[in-house]
């Protein structure tokens, strides 16, 4: 693969132009009202992937959001990698915090990304990195130099859950067939220190709706002698971590996975600058469970966030009112062992065994997904160790992340195949935020290491 | 005024219909949107004024909103009666509860109502009672027998702190001199059970802003390490209260007027019903400072409610995001001696106090108004008493209320008179809330009390 890069080099303006024009289409799974651009997209994956060489794409029609699948089967002898990926975005709320508009890409440099990086809601999760592996297909195909099988699954509702998904893979196991799962949907430690990420996080998001009287009231008139559903929920909510940032929820930490003094050391030699990270945040102070460090606080911790609270008045002005009504989306962050199922019946049961009486409580699972660990002594790990070694320099930090990608422990499940999750993404790029992008520098090396990978993968396991 | 029932009942029609034509006009104080609409609102109230009999009626000028102010002076020797009411009205939120258009007003029947009330935001608080007024000096303007001299100060910031009228009466205090204010903001017990409201709750009402990140995070690479300002707003609400929902606000009790034992049994001799109470809120119990019954929690006690809370991500589906900011309204009710701005200020020091490393609070002071307590044994009282007695066929019983007119105390202090607060909402009306009614048996009777407080007042305090 000596023409790798320059291949990428010649044709990195039509590459980025390409990705600026998925960007282009506002594909939130999460709200309805961006169905049609949904599908839109995934028209659009479908054809750039037959573009890149596919032998065959089709749209596969779910309970929701379609799965783009292509392939490119060589020889039925070699080893297939299955890529995964998703098409589908974040909502670019808040919309006032973002200095371009979120689905009109603009490339500004930044002081990480100096060669400048591309501004949009999905440029790093997942457009851009999905994307990377398309045109990594595509130099393979055009060079004459894909050395093994390959399929893509690509699907549309990974920000709300990936619910299709479950079921599509029930249905069409043979179909995926394959030897190793391949997912950009991380990140890495820096450009100049590579990381693959060996484990995720599980997750439970749920709803909860608190009710107190059934209408909402003059707070001067009632203001003290019936239960207020919104202060009652903060202090429900309070309850959940103790002083310690313990979460106090009965049997929540029975199943965790304690790593052991050894292994938290080894964790704690991964390069790190609190100093920089509080900077970075403009933050006074860290904040988390006692007794844990920033970085194991947000990867071998589970954790419990609100991510969204509203009742009440929140207009101009003043409305001296006690609303019937409060809510909040809350997700828990979990890790291996802690069964996602299980977690969200545990909240559940005590979130409503908490609410005092004069309050009714409503608590409505939205999704969620079991935590992932791989093992760094795999060939897939190997293959993909000695991709990054070719492409960086210098061999990749083994890293666990506390984000989620809930599907993935049901890929092992399911496929019976390990997952790789080779990221390019940075902590820095704002995902899920306002002013979400992703480096060119990390954008062209994606596609430049990949290919790598399938050289490594096939040499080393080619029967 | 013998002729008093028959010029009610004779003209009840027309006086419903120009209340429903009022409270089409959505003065919405508190909205922006609704500036030229809360002014067509003064200009409509001019009018009714000076077609009752007022002599001369100006809209003056503030800082904010304008006042009516109108006059009908017969003998300066007379006795002179200051009216007192407001044109604007509360924000209709949430818009989807009402069961018809909060601007279009409509007649129904209700359990409560039988005779019909009419549904609109505005209708009993304070569009239909300060209307009772307008309709009651044309009554006695028609047929002569207007006792006294008559002055109307009619705002439109009532709702969002009167801010202009503190300024607007320190102008114009000969101009309003009286001997007497009436105002009509307040509630009775029961139909058939006529009080006076002797006690108002003063208010502060603050808006506080709670920033950790400087911008929204990833939950799943950022959660547990970092202070989540939801999560962390909901900890700092929830300490307000203790567990006998006592405020723990350093200081908030220091000057708290206790009541006797006495003034408690006495209190306690009002007919009231805890189980009509909760059925009529569809609760299973109530809730509140342990110690104090209900009546007792919503007037003579202090109280701190949430108005309205936000932050994070509130539209459908899921997003897994840690918020920068979170926000919340804040009001607390207050009763005689605790000062609204020194209340302000100590809530202001406590909050800022607790609020952990990693985060900054911003605690932004609304308005509020002192609470007011007044005497039953005064002659302004007596020739209320009277004229209640008069109409009813029996005595008011004198009641605390929970709600908070902020300038009433402000009145006394300025214009060394005292106030009467003759009320005819009832508490089922849902002022404040979606549906909010008037009953036309209630609007009807209070244009009929009205000028019996005038006749009682003048024969009392005639020189």
């Amino acid at each position: 693969m000596k023409n790798l890069d320059k291949y990428v080099e010649e044709n990195k303006d039509r590459f980025i132009e390409e990705l600026i024009d998925l960007l282009k289409i506002p594909s939130v799974s999460a709200d309805p009202a961006y169905k049609k651009d949904v599908l839109n997209t995934a028209e659009a994956v479908k054809n750039a992937l037959k573009e890149a060489g596919c032998d065959s794409v089709e749209i596969c029609e779910t309970p929701g959001y379609p799965i783009v699948f292509g392939e490119k089967i060589i020889d039925k002898d070699l080893p297939t990698v299955l890529v995964y990926g998703h098409y589908d975005v974040q909502p670019a709320d808040p919309i006032e915090l973002w200095d371009s508009p979120p689905f009109e890409p603009v490339i500004k440099n930044t002081k990480v990304h100096p060669e400048g990086a591309i501004f949009a809601r999905g440029a790093c999760d997942d457009k851009g990195q999905m994307y990377m592996h398309v045109k990594a297909l595509e130099y393979m195909t055009k060079t004459g130099s894909l050395p093994c099988n390959v399929k893509f699954m690509i699907e549309g509702e990974e920000e709300v859950g990936s619910e299709s998904l479950g079921w599509f893979i029930e249905r069409n196991k043979e179909k995926l067939a394959n030897d190793v799962i391949l997912i950009s949907d991380t990140g890495m430690i820096a450009k100049d220190t590579p990381s693959i990420t060996t484990g995720l996080r599980g997750l439970s998001y749920v709803e909860v709706e608190l009710t107190g009287p059934n209408r909402d009231l003059h707070s001067g008139l009632y203001g003290g002698a019936v239960a207020n559903p919104i202060n009652v929920l903060t202090k429900m909510i309070a309850s959940l971590h103790d002083e310690n940032n313990h979460i106090t929820i009965p049997g929540f930490y029975d199943k965790v996975d304690e790593l052991s003094d050894d292994e938290r050391a080894k964790m704690a030699e991964a390069p790190f600058s609190i100093e920089k990270y509080k900077e970075a945040l403009d933050i006074e102070d860290v904040y988390g469970e006692k007794g844990y460090s920033t970085n194991e606080r947000n990867s071998i911790r589970p954790t419990l966030d609100v991510n969204g609270i509203w009742g009440g008045y929140i207009g101009e002005g003043a409305k001296t009112v006690i609303a019937s009504k409060a809510f909040a989306k809350i997700s828990m962050r979990l890790v291996p062992n802690q069964d996602w199922q299980e977690i969200t019946e545990l909240f559940k049961k005590h979130f409503e065994s908490i609410a005092p009486k004069g309050t009714r409580v409503l608590v409505k699972p939205h999704h969620g997904g079991q935590a992932y660990v791989t093992p760094i002594d795999t060939v897939e790990y190997q293959a993909a160790s000695n991709a990054y070694k070719e492409s960086f320099g210098k061999e990749p930090i083994p890293q666990r992340s506390g984000g989620s990608i809930p599907i993935v422990a049901l890929f092992e499940k399911q496929l019976k195949s390990k997952t790789i999750l080779m990221g390019f993404g940075l902590d820095s790029d704002a995902i899920h935020s306002p002013n979400e992008h992703f480096g060119i520098w990390n954008y062209l090396k994606g596609i430049k290491t990949i290919p790598l990978f399938y050289k490594h993968f096939t040499e080393m396991t080619k029967k």
